[in-house]
């Protein structure tokens, strides 16, 4: 009824920050997205990797209760992501990339998964975002991620998928340039007009900006005094607010809104740690501590 | 008995912008905050200009409510600042900066000022600062600003000072740069350590982190879709926050958030003109209005 499909990646990252240096470990933003999720909601998982995957990591998923049916095993080695974090970590150094299984990657979607009721296709290729699409039986909210590479490279493919999405997620720098505006309320509202009725900016440690129903949602990031490895935030922040947005069943905004918040508050758990051993550190009481946190530090 | 004393500097600007190109405009830190406090409180003005001072400029400020019996006028040239913003105008560009007058800036404060309750030492050099608190009576609450100009330069004489001050006001960059600390939580607890009880971190577009009581109020700024020249934003920002605490007499953590919330406000209208033009639009119901789409945008 309230589950969801994930379409991204699953990756061996190695990343290196103020705070360790660690070589191979999980990441993807479908990993990510998926762990972050399903505090909240079933989670099904569609993704690639190669010979080279640990089996540790499939079992760590579906321990997790993530449904990974669609994690596709194929000859080859996984995607692979190498990067660096320095001083405030609010971005990465890409020092490699490596696309390895990523590179044929052409998803399938199995059939019991055709149905589910919310999407969110991860930053990947938007012809494989629009592929998958095809694949589904009217979702009731497809919701998206893109990056830079893909406005500057694919803009023609991006565009036509935005007209089939209703809630759209990318940064502040990739809404100005996709659409050229330097001002950000300028650049969603030009971006509504490509398609999607409701769209998310990410602003990493300041925050995020929801449009919603000609009405925008201003909120700052919950805040910490140490971030350990900001890999993954943004997909555990998209995990955790379409997760609450399926668990909960309703679209308006008040329900946004909060799951906003509860996918802050994820993020909040993800950049404690390397890989995922900071996300996996939330419990419900946590969450619900630093929801009530968050409110503290910022009503008025 | 809610009076503020404002000691800064009164300048002539050359601002350029997408938005225009404007030649020895009225600006200058107490400019703005003195514009900006008087929307709530009686404020007293000490600052300095030079024989080429327009008159309109001071006939301006007296109409405006503000008691300018400690604005100096001296042989020589008032203060010249020239900057430029392009981009999303987050940052400007200095071209050149006239001391002038300013640079034999010694304020005598007027006796009738000296016990002025709340204190306002904006932007200027460390030393002065420290001069003009001597002068005064035990204010109720004292509180300044600073530059990474003064942090690089005038350390030991910042740091002196800062063992005097309530409140402290200074941008995000510069609490880094203060304390050494690039997270910006851990750099705000450093801080305190040096005497200000009370901090505000402004962030921009970003908006602004306080510190009060162990807790911190995280807020976003009031985005606007059209910003006209930032010019004078954080020092109207001040002002608000300032005018709004003296005009409410209590120093508690509410008041201080509600604050921050009323600078905001009042920053978003100065930023919709050159020099002093946008902000004085600001009508009473106009910032109310602007205060509960604040609340609407941010509640969730």
């Amino acid at each position: 009824m309230n589950s969801i499909l994930v379409v991204g990646t699953v990756a061996l990252d190695s990343v290196k920050t103020p705070f360790g240096d660690h070589q191979a470990i999980l990441g993807g933003s479908a990993a990510y997205f998926s762990v972050s999720a399903r505090y909240f909601s079933p989670v099904r998982l569609v993704a690639v990797v190669g010979k080279d995957f640990p089996h540790e990591h499939v079992a760590f998923l579906k321990k997790r209760g993530i449904d990974t049916t669609g994690l596709m095993l194929t000859s080859g080695k996984t995607f692979r992501w190498e990067g660096e974090y320095t001083g405030d970590m609010n971005s990465a150094t890409t020092l490699a990339t490596h696309l390895n299984v990523l590179a044929e990657f052409d998803p399938a979607i199995p059939e019991e998964y055709k149905k589910t009721p919310y999407v969110f296709l991860a930053n990947i290729d938007p012809e494989i975002q629009e592929r998958v699409l095809q694949q589904l039986s009217r979702p009731r909210l497809v919701a998206a991620d893109t990056m830079n590479f893909w406005i500057a490279n694919k803009r023609q493919q991006l565009l036509k998928l935005l007209k089939k999405i209703d809630l759209f997620f990318l940064n502040d720098g990739e809404a100005k340039l996709l659409s050229g505006e330097s001002n950000i309320l300028k650049a969603v509202q030009q971006v509504i007009k490509l398609g999607p009725k409701k769209v998310i900016v990410k602003k990493g440690e300041h925050g995020a900006l929801l449009f919603h129903d000609k009405t925008f949602f201003c909120t700052s990031a919950f805040l910490l005094e140490t971030v350990v490895d900001p890999t993954g935030a943004g997909d555990t922040f998209a995990g955790g607010v379409m997760g609450y947005i399926s668990q909960s069943g309703k679209l308006n905004q008040s329900v946004f809104r909060k799951a906003i918040v509860h996918g802050s508050v994820l993020a909040s758990f993800t950049v404690e740690g390397f890989s995922l051993n900071g996300l996996v550190k939330a419990t419900r009481p946590a969450i619900k501590a630093r929801v009530q946190e968050f409110e503290k530090r910022h009503y008025f």
